[in-house]
């Protein structure tokens, strides 16, 4: 019998017959400012989950590890059970966000090389920034696992960046989550959709995000229903 | 004509006939919460001073580079004017305070290898916590002076921790600024006190640093008393 292991915020995380494979659900919810908004948001687990699954098989094929195995349903896919490591790996190209307001910097700026941050998953102490040395010094991850994660992060921005791109987006930032495989591999895990990145039109600079919902600034669904016809149009035009 | 450059939570830094050399003079005064506690604390000066010329004149004895030219009287001093890298260089040996309370862990852990973080040296953003790749990408500092500055504050905590160890303390952690002199070589500046490190009574466990005054334990400026009568001990017996 399939049992729930956990409800986050955005998907569920069902048991299945193999003990190693997980069923996700992605659901219609979005929350921000750390779960204290918190709405309903019809068929957003369904994009999602079609934006996620198009984007690790992407990464499968250029070569990156991942959890993934298969699209189930509109808002399932079967993925390997990993043991997360609770530190979000963020990557940005360009200021925005926390780190603009954190630096008393302006949004827009582009780094000649991609900040790199990590945020301890930790739903007490609000998800921490901390350091590399911190993270080793509390025993979160080991140095060859976090030089693995970044290395696979690193490569990631690359074949991102270089897509959205082609789909007259920029790749603003991302938050990535790694997990270990039971032979200990680390692998990407999670997710990859509008809700853990930043996407700016090319042209107009308009928000194509998870902004949208925390700023208030229209329908989500639909801007993720364009980023998604934007995405498979390029999968498409590449695989011809 | 001496001018007043900067008034500290701390210190006064003066001009002098020499444009290259600042006047220094530690004030009886403490603050804490980022300025949020203040209080004048009658003798704090005069003990700091006396701590942090023996502690840069150790140190420099042992070949580490200060600005630190020479006590000139019981509250002043003279040091080379450097240009301030604006990030606070922590280094933990043992869990305390801000540490503890970030990760939800106790107080009193030792680490196999110091804790290492910095913090933007900024009033109106409070001093955020900031990781490397950060400060690189706005251009706070440069990754060499990065280095030069790790490598000086892990010298010091080498030195230091020996020190007071047989003054009977810990040294749980402490703060260090570096500066760029005129010729764009990093040296360790500003002061190293009580004010901005934690020791711990080796038998008692008693807080001999400015906890007393945040935590309100006690008469801070007799603490001080204490630690700098035993590093006179301790630099007299090394010298014997
Ligand atoms: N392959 C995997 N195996 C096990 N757990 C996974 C896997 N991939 C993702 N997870 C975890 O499953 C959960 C997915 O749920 P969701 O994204 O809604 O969580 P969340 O609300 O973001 O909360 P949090 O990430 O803080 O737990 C996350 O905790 C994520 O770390
Ligand atoms: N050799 C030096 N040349 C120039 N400035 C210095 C030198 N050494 C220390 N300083 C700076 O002089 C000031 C000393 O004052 P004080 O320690 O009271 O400052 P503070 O209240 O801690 O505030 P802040 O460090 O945030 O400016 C600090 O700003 C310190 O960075
Ligand atoms: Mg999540
Ligand atoms: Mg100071």
């Amino acid at each position: 019998m399939a049992k729930l292991i956990y409800e986050g915020k955005a998907k569920q995380m069902w048991s299945t017959d193999d003990p190693e494979v997980l069923r996700v659900v992605y659901m219609d919810q979005a929350t921000a400012l750390n779960g204290k908004k918190k709405d309903q948001i019809n068929g957003k687990g369904i994009v999602n989950n079609e934006i996620s699954s198009l984007i690790f098989q992407y990464l499968m094929k250029k070569g990156i590890e991942t959890h993934f195995i298969k699209k189930l349903s509109e808002t399932e896919e079967l993925v390997k059970k990993v043991e997360i490591v609770p530190l979000e790996m963020v990557t940005r190209n360009v200021s925005a966000g926390h780190f603009a307001t954190r630096f008393g910097v302006e949004e827009g700026i582009c780094f000649e090389k991609p900040v790199e941050e990590t945020y301890y998953k930790s739903d007490e102490l609000d998800d921490p920034f901390i350091n590399e040395s911190q993270s080793l010094a509390l025993k979160i991850v080991k140095k060859e696992e976090l030089d693995a994660m970044w290395d696979i992060s690193r490569r990631v921005n690359e074949i991102l960046t270089a897509l959205f791109d082609r789909m007259g987006l920029i790749l603003v930032d991302f938050k990535l989550e790694f997990g270990r495989l039971s032979n200990g591999r680390i692998v990407l895990a999670d997710e990859f959709s509008p809700d853990n990145c930043r996407l700016w039109d090319k042209q107009t600079r308009a928000h194509m995000d998870k902004d949208v919902y925390r700023r208030d600034l229209g329908d989500l669904t639909s801007v993720y229903e364009e980023v998604l016809r934007r995405l498979k149009n390029e999968l498409s035009k590449e695989e011809a």
